[in-house]
């Protein structure tokens, strides 16, 4: 941490900056310049945060330089991690797949949809229960139907299933029935729901904030690290600018910029980042050359129906492209297409 | 609503669509162009959404003509709203001052801020005994005990009291203390707490999402509206751009374009805005300028120990000047300033 | 400015710093902390930033500290300034108004709008004459019959003008005919046209860029004043983000974080920020109490047939309202209604 | 395009409308619907615009369907083309690298540059002669002594060579030298300098504006094309938005976007868009992987030295894993490699 003392700060200013941080443990170097007089402080970052040095007499700025988050950052967690779903992994050796309906809508669509998301590839469902919508008049999701819905589609099919929570109230309900929760952009900010699932025995897959930077997103990790859960997926979806030709703006370039400072799997989810089907192919193609650790993809049996976001769903007749260009980069990026654990180890879940 | 057909659409996707929206209990116009047909909607618009036209074999685009919220919309509702919060008024022939520390720490404190508020002409106490913070590590409220604190100063002062609320679990705790909810600016999507909010008997200030767009605030009202409960104030609290002299970028024209779509009262925090200390004076009074129903500022008796936001916090020696400038422009723009009601009142909440 | 060193630089990577600030002809003090060094560099920025030390082997960062641009910074000149075009102040004391119409149209529109203008309370007349348009198929103005309009205009009225260059190769020819040289939203990083008009021999309305931080607005008004010319007003316009219900964002927080930072006056633009008639008066009565030196406003005698932005000029019926807020306003902030020169001033120009 | 009616406008404002649109030589339908009335223009778009039909009384809103360029739209040009540029093709069945230094120094580093270029499998040699600078005090490039090195070392290695303009005055200067010209992205709105390089006889290469939408971008373009000049390149280069991690976004979906909707090639530069060394080669593989037509890197001999950008600029170490990825990924995206022209070819230019 630096402090940097405003031209008119006196040498009393100074001092009582030096003796606050040596009152606080740690220690303090003075650098005396000819308009300004810097301070480099040296020990527990946590402890000069609680110290308020920038509103000190004197004070002009306060620089700190090392990151705010610890348990999800890579500096003492140099090797990144697998996390396993269901017996699934997503880590640096493989490419997962997760793919499934933006809402789970009836037993036949969703045992569809699983069909399709395993012929492109996917060792994992994602499906959704419970819908966070911007309208309350828009579809909110069957709710625990859906979520019946989704064991029995696994039990079908073997692949473990992902599923939204929306309320700190109904983790425990959500995590009796799914492999992996997920916390939706809207909610990336809800502290109480990432305490929740931080203690609720888990894996987390983690959806940036659409308007959050790249540091807000680990910190949001953190909090659920913080509850002793360190099986924490990050999915990259877009984030909001002044473009409007999409729905999102894919930020691909946070992938490798996380990778470097956490050593959490990331993986992008190419649907919601563009909100539009013709980009679905390309953005995936993209994710994969980035280096993510897997992507998350909608697919619809029939997108035209679809009770939400229909825009975006990949219909059957796209999954062979899609499937194709998934079986081919993976290799090229040294990595194996994670598959779905034999049957055994999903029943002792 | 309006339908675009695509170039290449046949007249059987023109067709379709019309049928179905006749089916759906509205009328089709159908226009044709040399090179585009265009088809106008007329009926019941949630209805046509439903229909998913967007994804019909044909369709180009679907462009939303009338705005997606109704009960808190203006449209229907023309005159401007007042809501009352322990006696207090908040609407358009008031101005509404509310004041107090970002984060309620001591009794002493607490008080002490609250004569502050006082003397800057605040007829109401805004204190933060559950704080959302972006880091684990940061700071995170006294809660309960915030909470009795709080109500101890209304006694002490007869200021009615708003707090923050974060997690719908403790709603009905919370309510149980304060004259008013908050809702925090990383809670607006937070669909589960508005709906909590919306069932619990208390007026609800609403801050606007960093990243809200003005349609998706008022949504996140109509959330809490379509719970039976109107008493809402909305509060402008700054957004996110690429600009980081400021901590946010107050959007000051929300003011008057709110209040052209909305009857509710729409208030201004310069506070959490700039996030610096010296703007609040002259944002509070562009805010005034503007319209804005009310103003809501953080002060604290000492600055450079608060717990919380101590940067943009107001200390004693800023408040005469904040006095004047309230105490000239309410007149100016037309309004009295809103003053707490008599004792008796409060008492009988 | 501060080097910060990687926790895993070397002593020799250190010293290479040292010894490189050094030979710059500067000094450097070194701080040791437990798992980072940090640099405090102390001497002539400018030099230091050639030495290109971000680059260098160890170096993690480098945080510079003081501000980028000197000529127009407040740091070395710390009265405000006072800019006069014609003989009408801009500056600290007074409020200065500028009107006229987007485009310049025919000598009636262009005198009807003047008129308007003095109405309003305006000592200025500004029209465009060289249109920068986003549409190569949008009016592009009139050219050089657009100045001679503006110069007769100003015979006729006393009224000193104000127009916008968008070529080098124009400046000299709009020079001959107006009394202030605009650069546009569009052109605030056009560094050759900065050039071009520092050299003109005018003072200069300096628009921010639409996407421009603070700080590079600044460098763009240190463009003009290296090359002699510090007769420079700033105008706020508005930002762009991701709201849509505005056309751009007016961030009314420049207003006083400008003129903290930098002595030159600053205006704010009411009519382009919103892109609303209904919203010019509320941004303007924000922009005074803000505490802006000035506005900028369009005016139009009939929007309805405008040829550029009509949906945002002052009508002739909206002109006694803009007025009244106008000279009720100035005197409560301390400011005197600017006036235009007597007509023999103007004369020798 | 269609003009929503206001719910209060009356009859007469609805023949009002109509009657404009076929006095422009236009058709209009009408469809009145319950609350509303909506009326579908069928005609020449820009005679429409002129009518300014959002200033009519009672009209609420006009919305564009088609989109506002022509020249530069695939719709009346469904083949993408291919452009050439010293005998080098850039078009959807070839992959084209351009690399280079940011600015050229001196001629050795010139030509190291360029042999590393050559390494990683360029066709094009990038370099700067005329810096456009935020600050006026950074190195502003060596002008003409630079432009004269690059047709030094075209000679030498044979390849052509792009370089940037930034001011009309000397178009024909630079033009005289290289072998396409370069507009950057502070000058995708200088509309001025887009007609100059639209009467050049050079191909130009037109970078996104950092906070410029894609319909912008094309718009831009279309000033270039209406001079007669059709071989343009578009390159995304990153936009400005709230995250700080990287120097700008890279907009990656902007590529397929584009490719949609226009049938000019789009290039991605993969140096100014993160601004960081690390992420040259993921955001180069990821443009390879979304469709680019082709890639703009940044290189230099001894990056520490470099004179501006050094951060971003790849070094003589990375350049052989940036050539795998570029021979690898080429084929697969089903494109060749683009190689320069026998030398011959570029000798008769």
């Amino acid at each position: 941490m630096v402090v940097v003392m405003a031209p008119e700060a006196t040498e009393e200013d100074v001092d009582a900056v030096v003796r606050s941080v040596r009152a606080a443990g740690g220690d303090a170097f003075v650098s005396r310049g000819v308009s300004r007089t810097i301070v480099g402080l040296v020990g527990d970052v946590d402890a000069f945060d609680a110290l308020n040095l920038s509103n000190r007499r004197g004070v002009l700025d306060v620089v700190r330089i090392s990151v705010p988050y610890k348990l999800v950052s890579r500096e003492h967690h140099p090797d990144r991690s697998v996390i396993r779903v269901g017996g699934v992994p997503l880590g640096p050796d493989t490419l997962t797949v997760i793919a499934g309906p933006c809402a789970v809508e009836t037993p036949e669509q969703t045992l569809a949809a699983a069909r399709m998301a395993q012929q492109a590839g996917a060792a994992l469902l994602r499906g959704g229960a419970f819908k966070p919508r911007t309208s309350p008049y828009a579809y909110q999701g069957l709710g625990e139907d859906g979520l019946r819905i989704l064991a029995e589609v696994r039990e079908e099919t073997g692949l473990p299933v992902i599923t939204e929570v929306i309320d700190p109230g109904t983790v425990e309900l959500v995590a009796g029935y799914a492999d992996m929760l997920q916390i939706g952009t809207r909610n990336m900010h809800n502290f109480a729901l990432l305490q929740a699932v931080g203690a609720a025995g888990r894996p987390v897959l983690l959806k940036r904030g659409f308007a959050a930077t790249i540091e807000e997103w680990l910190m949001a990790a953190e909090y659920i690290a913080q509850r002793g859960n360190l099986d924490i997926v990050l999915c990259e979806r877009g984030i909001r600018t002044f473009e409007t030709a999409t729905r999102n703006t894919l930020d691909i370039s946070a992938v490798p910029v996380v990778q470097r400072l956490s050593h959490l799997p990331v993986i992008v989810d190419p649907s919601h980042s563009g909100g539009r089907r013709d980009l679905v192919l390309p953005l995936t193609r993209a994710a994969l050359a980035v280096g993510a650790d897997g992507v998350l993809i909608d697919v619809h049996p029939d997108p035209g129906t679809a009770l939400c976001d229909g825009d975006q769903a990949v219909p059957p007749s796209g999954i062979p492209e899609l499937a194709d260009a998934i079986a081919i980069l993976s290799p090229l990026m040294g990595r194996t297409l994670a598959q779905p654990a034999p049957r055994g180890h999903a029943a002792v879940r």
